[in-house]
């Protein structure tokens, strides 16, 4: 792929913002290692069904003291960089989402500049993003942004979106993972963005990483579970009514638009439903927390509009309208009966986006761009063409928000080049044991000075970027494993 | 200044971008007390002018365990909130820049939402921006392209560019300071920002912060002098470039341009230099290297156009124009040289925005702004309209943005409501040993868990949030102190 690189653009006020702004290419980066989640529940010695069922994990990667989030964006950038062919005097921007801090204050995307020093280019804008799982987001928003503005310098952005998800020794530690995404952005895209985003933000102490000394979070497992959920109902319904008003205003100019019909009289929010997306993808902690962030949608769609033909089996249906908010977040009920409901909406709509969340487990901030990256490479590429995307984007602290893209061109070299299940499929199953092991590697080493960490060179991929080395004043080296 | 909500707006592909963005609002936060540089030379027993000369300080703002980043962004939103009587639903988005990180996963942003939950308002983008002292203009850059973007809702944003700059004991300690800026952001501003950014970033290791259970940062010192040259000739070329690209592409279109006349033949950054702007703001970690960051503007512009009649008298010009751009980085001939020749220059156009730096000292990211903050209320608003401002944005690591910004309006609310120089003279001067021991408060406490500060709360301005407590899961409470 030939990036354009349009040299004489300059910022001006009165240029016109390009057009059809989104995702032009993609890479996920990911560790060589992995485990079984089923063979983590026999080796914790807990109940079959804990992880695999009751968390609706398969397998999560690991990676030891030899990686770093620093080496992993270099990994993705470098994928995209060199899997596409792009020129790395083509990119303008470079924003990095991921909340996997090694340092307060040097930036992960000051290590990527290293990646355009032979070619000159240090006229990179963008930084990091933080904000728990939502940092990816934010950057994904600031890049877009900067390409419709005024300052846009007609180069294309990268997005990067990565993170080493551990925990502490408990019942968290099984939804850990490792990963990182990155996205080259630009105009004409075939993956584009629409502009409508409904948010919700507040301060909650859901997960969060205060202790730090320590690379593990804390987690409020129930407040965690019900914030998720409660952020979903908000941000939905501020994207809803932002589409409402959209319509409204696209009838009262005389345009027609196909989602006009669906306004329901009665809540203007039922102008938009999962019946308007061809997928949902939501961000992905545990596969579980998916079902059931489908579900909901499914909830807030039929209390907007309970006489929709697709509610007419729902059992009870004025219990489910009579339920207080506040209460619904907790409904034990309400969530079974909707999760039951949502089963074929889910297995067509989500599902087959969960690729990159059932092999690497969590990746945090790349966790919902690594179901874009799934949706991408197990969906047809012909299939996937016209279709409508909703995305739920969530962090912990916390912020959330909903959006929708539309992908208007063809994937197939998007999907040829990521080549996700193949390289899913070379990845090594490792025992437990060395999950434990890479964990407690890990703590050793995490804030150390002057040291070389310990792991294995032969659990890198053959060509990526490892840490070689942290010296006296604490200053980072990366090398590349040798090739195959 | 009652701020409309354009509540009608939704995002949308086809509507225009909105005219003149920039700072509609500005607020300035700082703790109570500072203490004297020239005392604090006799204190710690060393040669008269060590500080107050060599660094260029005066003053510097202190705070101990009582206060934190989030307490300090709580009270520079609300400032702006409560003297502009701003709708908290007028907000859509908040970005704040920050380098003291307190949790490597939640962002001050999300405690910000507790000024926004009476007003039911929890639909506001934006996180935090991390990159050293740059992450308040990457935060302000992202919010400008939201306004710009299809995304926007037609709500103001509000950038907030905060820290508490502290260093272990030694010859970086006087360097310190602390503080936080607010500015609201919306179109048909007063103060507009111009669309070209000049952008150097590059893997540096001249300031960062790797010991994580540390609030100290690590600084090389030569290291980092030399960094925020080579950044700013970098920056401030790739802006120049875009400029005569822009003269260019105006010339071609048969536009006519006030900057046309000023294009060199043989150089052609010779487009934009120092005389272009009424006022040049650098970003300023002590007051000595603002002074050789504006000596280093005119070093650049002679490089480009020697025989410029403003440069007639620069001795022996040719051993300048040979020198190497490496070796002129560290050059103490050309630094003194220059430092002379624009000490007029200096006086006039930069000086004016010293006001906080020489107060409050570094505020790191609030820095650049707190700059801005002095020039409004320094420099009559008659006098102020209609100039144009350069500014130069640094942080280590390192990152470094040259950019640009004209006053079309009056600045005199702005101005009046900040009321910066009365608020200066009512902070208290403090004797130099309880500086030590703020510090010590908050190295004792750093990170600690179940917690009260023991900081007095006299030393809170009446009516300003700090740090009420940490309890046994981090979770921090945060209460205001009496009113006078």
């Amino acid at each position: 792929m030939a990036i354009p690189i349009a040299s004489t653009h300059v910022a001006n006020i009165d240029t016109p913002r390009p057009k059809d702004v989104g995702v032009l290419a993609m890479e996920v980066y990911f560790p060589r290692r992995c485990i079984s989640e089923a063979e983590l529940e026999k080796f914790n010695g807990v109940s079959k069904g804990k992880y695999t069922i009751g968390l609706g994990q398969e397998y999560m990667a690991l990676t030891d003291d030899r990686e770093d989030i620093n080496s992993f964006a270099l990994n993705a950038v470098t994928g995209l960089l060199e899997k596409y062919s792009i020129d790395p005097k083509s990119i303008g921007r470079i924003d990095v989402g991921t909340e996997t801090i090694i340092d307060k204050s040097k930036s992960v995307k000051t290590h990527l500049m290293d990646l355009f020093t032979d070619a000159g280019n240090f006229d990179i804008e963008g930084v990091d993003s933080k904000t728990a799982c939502y940092g990816s987001t934010a950057a994904l928003f600031n890049a877009i942004n900067w390409i419709e503005s005024t300052s846009w310098d007609g180069r294309n952005a990268i997005v990067v979106a990565g993170d080493i998800a551990v925990y502490a020794e408990g019942s968290a530690r099984p939804a850990g993972g490792a990963g990182a995404c990155a996205m080259l952005l630009g105009p004409n895209a075939p993956i584009v963005f629409e502009p409508i985003h409904g948010t919700y933000m507040s301060n909650t102490y859901d997960f969060y990483k205060p202790n730090l000394s320590s690379e593990y979070p804390e987690v409020d497992g129930p407040v965690s579970v019900v914030t998720y959920i409660a952020a979903f109902d908000e941000a939905y319904s501020r994207f809803r009514e932002k589409t409402a008003r959209q319509l409204n205003l696209c009838q009262i100019n005389g345009h027609s638009n196909d989602l006009v019909d669906n306004v329901d009289k009665l809540d203007p929010k039922a102008a938009f439903s999962l019946q308007d997306v061809d997928y949902a993808l939501f961000h992905s902690p545990y596969g579980k927390q998916v079902i059931k962030g489908h579900a909901r949608m499914l909830f807030n769609d039929f209390r907007s509009a309970p006489n929709a033909p697709q509610f007419a089996d729902i059992p009870n249906p004025q219990a489910f309208l009579a339920a207080l908010q506040e209460e619904s977040l907790s409904d034990k009920n309400i969530e079974k009966t909707f999760i039951a409901v949502s089963k074929i909406s889910y297995a067509q709509k989500t599902d087959p986006a969960m690729a990159c969340s059932k092999r690497l487990g969590n990746m945090y901030t790349g966790s919902l761009y690594g179901c874009l990256a799934s949706l991408v490479s197990n969906v047809e590429p012909s299939q996937l063409r016209n279709t409508r995307v909703s995305m739920f984007a969530f962090g912990g602290g916390c912020a959330a928000s909903f959006f929708t893209l539309r992908v208007k061109g063809d994937t197939t070299e998007i999907k040829e080049k990521m080549n996700l299940m193949h390289r899913f499929a070379a990845m090594k199953v490792v025992p437990c044991q060395e999950f434990i092991d890479a964990l407690a590697l890990r703590m050793k080493n995490h804030n150390a000075v002057s040291y070389t960490p310990e792991g294995s060179i032969d659990n890198i991929w053959p060509g990526a970027f490892y840490l070689a080395s942290v010296d006296s004043k604490y200053r980072r080296k990366y090398a590349k494993a040798p090739l195959a």
